[in-house]
């Protein structure tokens, strides 16, 4: 861990060279852009920033953990942006810092989809307790998922106090997203177009409330409609851990209807936790967590990213197709050959 | 691949050679005992038996997947036993031969409690048209699921056309199962009792089939109740792959009612895969599957096995909880000086 205060200019030669002393500072501070400045180095894949993003995240760890982070999942097209913008700015009105981070591993596809159109958050945008940043670019949903989790400590050393981790809900990144959160809540709407899409499997068995969207105006009979049909679907499946019971409401981001309900159902949840001390006990679960998948990916990556094994792999798996071995023989061959 | 048909015998110093041809011969008849021996082998874990288990997979491989696998999963106390006996019986009746293998890593603790009871399957015990085997012994569940897999093969090879594998449920065993068969049935009871034992996440989605059991005298209504539940939070969750709709239906396998309704459930999955192949299809990528997963579980315990990382592993969480570094930086630290 770097205890000098400035990294060697030297390690910087093309751009100019980091101070991270008075960085963090202007960042604990609560400037925006300073936080933004260091979540921009901690994003860098350039080999000079490394260095200086490990130095801030060093500074920024002892000061981490005391937001509630939520998770916020649903399909496209069911209002996320709307719903943050209102849950956000009932957040600011009782004084809270709210943060916004997104996260989206297609974003070469899907940029601009999520958090893009930031006048979609318009009361966001302009308030000073407010910080709001897109996907960080990236291929792998873990370095995707990296990023944002050491962003959520640049922001919670900045002193925000609400972290809103927004997903697409593409591959596992609700999975991600929920592995990186205190409380998960998952957005849908009423009727079958979204029934159709569907959500992917056990994403509602780890939501902690499930919120249907859009419940205004002639939709809401059917969005009651959809709120009894998921409280039933609920009561089947397995009930959340930490005797916590996932309610579901109706509610509308545009209408600025059912954000209280919301808000109580956190405070519910918090109050919950507090008894048992559980949001403390799933971090640190998290964190194992993280540590773990870290390794096994990397594993996974240096070992299938060797050029022998990826043709091995290829003329052993069609052996095993042609039944000319089963799989198991066949990883016995790679690995005892690698 | 061995050609010889005939092992020397020098690597089974202390018991009897194993004459892998006429054992095979035997087994590609039909012959139950044969079936038994080279399941035996299979499981072994004695070395001086790899070379023998090997050489019989290899002979039997080209004559398997004929079969059609049924994966059985619920509960204990849903009546699995009870049910595979009406089950495999019905199907014996119309001249099928039925084999059930059970995956149960747990079974060092509840060693007994799946298929252990044999008198359970009165009628499938005596026909000669039926196999029965109860779960491998083993420690991990990809031990366990590898012999398993393995002695689907050698079924086949001995010509039996039904393979079911039936579970009940410990740990990840459902995915195992599922990610062997060909066709998913949960098993579920009526009544609030089940409801709060509750299933894991993701298994209803994997379902190709729910049948409420013990649908019959005074539980009869609640079990209607019940299905249609079943119906309504199946209407929410993500359709199965493939365009089939999974169903919900009732039995007793008891009072042997509803298990013609079963038969049906097959035929028409069956016929539905014809269509487009697609029984084959997710063969092939369950082979790769496991291709994977027994790769990645030896890169895994390779690597956490060594002991200087296993100290440094418990060090580094230390650290992390700490809040001394990251998790990403402990995992960079960690295989950087592994």
């Amino acid at each position: 861990m770097p205890t000098s205060s400035h990294i060697n200019p030297n390690l910087r030669r093309h751009k100019k060279a980091v101070d991270i002393d008075p960085l963090f500072e202007q960042l604990k501070k609560g400037n925006i852009s300073a936080l933004s400045q260091a979540i921009t180095l901690v994003e860098s894949t350039a080999g000079e920033d490394i260095a200086f993003a490990k130095a801030i995240l060093s500074k920024a760890l002892p000061y981490s953990g005391k937001s509630f982070r939520l998770g916020i999942t649903g399909v496209p097209g069911v209002g996320k942006s709307t719903f943050i913008e209102a849950l956000g700015s009932s957040l600011i009105a009782t004084g809270k810092k709210v943060a916004v981070l997104a996260i989206d591993p297609s974003s070469s596809i899907s940029r601009g989809s999520i958090l893009g159109d930031k006048t979609r958050m318009e009361e966001l945008v302009k308030s000073d307790q407010a910080f709001i940043r897109p996907s960080p670019a990236g291929t792998t949903l873990g370095g995707v998922a990296r990023k944002t989790r050491e962003a959520i400590i640049l922001c919670e050393a900045a002193g925000f106090d609400f972290i809103i981790i927004e997903t697409v809900g593409v591959g596992q990144s609700e999975t991600a997203v929920h592995s990186m959160t205190d409380f998960f809540l998952l957005l849908k709407l009423a009727g079958a177009g979204d029934d159709l899409q569907g959500i992917k499997k056990g994403i509602m068995e780890m939501a902690d409330l499930i919120v249907i969207n859009k419940a205004d105006g002639e939709n809401r009979t059917a969005a009651k409609h959809a709120q009894r049909e998921f409280r039933n679907a609920l009561h089947l499946l397995h009930p959340k851990n930490h005797g916590w019971s996932t309610k579901v409401i109706t509610a509308s981001g545009l209408k600025q209807e059912g954000i209280t309900d919301v808000l109580e159902q956190i405070e519910a949840f918090q109050s919950h936790s507090n008894t048992d001390n559980s949001i403390e006990k799933q971090r640190n679960q998290q964190e194992i967590y993280w540590l773990h998948q870290t390794i096994e990916d990397r594993l996974k990556s240096e070992f299938y990213g060797r050029p022998e094994i990826e043709q091995r792999l290829n003329e052993l798996e069609q052996q095993i197709l042609l039944k000319k071995m089963t799989a198991f023989e066949a990883a016995d061959r790679l690995l005892d050959r690698g």
